[in-house]
């Protein structure tokens, strides 16, 4: 008998309908291969990128050469540009404002094999690190409301190059998405007299303990209740922060280590699959939206989207999230894949940012 | 330079980020294959799919027998079931009810390889006779609250058939797209003293012209102004009508006229994309919804949906509405098919719904 979820926060419905006990190696299916010449991301070919806006590199490297394991480069297809003010136009039908915003790709290592998934935990740590540094530096920008960092994994996912990046956009406006999750956190707090509807959810969570697949000292990953997608994964900071750039140096290597085991699960369980994931942070130059509770968002591709789902926003999953996690927990972080951990002892504690120099 | 825009009723924001004139055939990709074994939806094999609920077929032949040319079955792996009552359960973290609904195929002809695009008129005409009648069927069911008809076409838009069909799912709530939808027009409507939105859209895309792909007496199919995805489609009937399941006898042969039209622009210069499409009409079994105009939607499914637009709502389209128009206006509907029109002269006219007999 299938049972129609509500999502935690919006008012999104998910059919959960697990006719029989799924397996991973049914939700593995043939990877479309992405086709490439030079990989223009690789180390050694850093002058057929845009410019670099910024990267983790050894000392005494120039920019735009060798020498970095992270890097930050305008995408060099821009969805929004960063030239100009945001003029708006309007009437009753028809609304529109310039493509004003701002498209960054980090690249999260010279190497072109190794997905975050496999990379060292330090190393993830360090990616984390520049997530945080240029959403601080474009939250700045006073035209920009909103600010996201994702990551495209896989040919299936929309990546167009197989070598290992997230992207950063930021956007005049506060998307539906994020607007509709920022109203159910509102109603939330006010009905509940200045609660947090996100620390609520990790506390049922926990309580019932099913849906929770790791968890560290600041961290606690869970497949949320109303899973969209199977193996769907939510990671929530235990500290109460609207903003992803609140976090600290303490937590940001336990965000690495809960976001590395977590990729590494799905990478062993479901041989490497497409994914997306996502940072829910609160928006940019507005209001104060102390209700909110930044996160992370893991949704693997093995399955369609269909029309139903198109029509409706209204998501079956043939998966249940507890299903999901007794198999994504039942792995060790490291099963198959060794690790080499090629930057810690000399880069971690000396990143410098721009504006400490 | 990028626009951003906005959806004509909801808060859905797109960018439209048009770098260069992109032709058709920069959107057509390599079909994923169905493979599937003997179809169980190809006439002949009728014992293989659940007991028939209604079919068009010709007099003197048995149920589950060949002999039909259109046929509507139980799902046989449905993701609501019809049986039971709905039951809720809900605390501030966790709701859900049971999975109560309804899930039914269209089969839209005995052959196996003639899509929608290629169907005779009168064919089509017939498959929305059959909408029609299992839309206003399943509404008395007071359990349902929203109805919708959908079709997967291709592997990439879901579908695990290769054989035409449509699907209809009846849920026990109003899906969150849908909602969204009733909430933008219901807004309108009352702001500007009882206008419906979809009426205003008809008038002003009719006065820009720029994004109608075509018209005749009863309907208009236009690119929307914010189109989400390459070549997207909306079909508006011109008489204002909340719910699909009012459309009128004289408006059916216009519909399939216009749909079949815009599948058959869609199969011919993008070499038989996959797509979804789906019919949004009012809800049923609650309160008066006269402020809304029912429509159909169809998306192509040429480009990827990316972590960007899973995360946000907020979508990039590489191809304007306006050069979409374009392309698909400059097709005249069987420019590559000759279309065999086999039940026009015997069927059309003598259709019995199980009420009327």
């Amino acid at each position: 008998m299938s049972e129609i979820r509500k999502d935690y926060v919006t008012d999104t419905w998910v059919v959960i309908s697990e006719e029989r006990a799924k397996r991973p190696k049914d939700f593995i299916r043939t990877h479309l291969k992405i086709q490439n010449g030079t990989c223009v991301f690789c180390s050694g070919n850093e002058k057929q990128t845009p410019p670099e806006i910024y990267a983790f590199r050894e000392a005494g490297t120039q920019t735009d050469t060798p020498g970095w394991w992270i890097r930050t480069i305008p995408n060099k297809f821009p969805a929004l540009r960063i030239e100009g003010s945001v003029e708006k136009h309007s009437n009753s039908i028809f609304s529109s404002m310039s493509g004003i915003g701002c498209h960054e790709v980090i690249i999260e290592s010279p190497e072109h094999d190794k997905p975050l998934a496999l990379l060292p935990v330090s190393q993830v740590k360090e990616v984390l690190e520049m997530y945080k540094y240029r959403l601080s530096d474009l939250s700045r920008d006073r035209r920009f409301k909103y600010t996201i960092v994702f990551e495209n994994h896989g040919a299936e996912a929309g990546a167009s190059l197989e070598h290992p990046h997230s992207q950063l956009i930021a956007t005049p406006m506060i998307p539906v998405q994020v607007a509709s999750e920022l109203r159910g956190a509102d109603n939330y707090y006010t009905d509940m007299g200045g609660e947090c509807i996100y620390d609520a959810i990790i506390n049922a969570e926990q309580n019932e303990g099913k849906r929770v697949v790791f968890q560290n000292s600041s961290f606690v990953c869970i497949t949320p209740y109303a899973s969209k997608y199977p193996y769907e994964m939510m990671i929530l900071p235990r500290r109460h922060m609207p903003s992803f750039t609140s976090i600290s140096e303490a937590e940001i290597p336990e965000l690495a280590d809960i976001l590395r085991r977590s990729l590494n699960a799905l990478y062993n369980i479901l041989d490497d699959p497409p994914y997306n994931f996502y940072i829910h942070t609160a928006p940019v130059n507005g209001r104060d939206h102390v209700f909110y509770h930044w996160h992370l968002e893991i949704t693997p591709r093995v399955s369609k989207v269909a029309g139903f789902e198109r029509g409706t926003g209204f998501y079956i999953n043939t998966l249940s999230p507890e299903s999901a996690a007794i198999q994504l927990s039942g792995q060790t972080a490291d099963s198959k894949q060794s690790t080499v951990d090629s930057h810690a002892s000399t880069a971690g504690t000396n990143l410098r940012f721009p504006e400490e120099t």
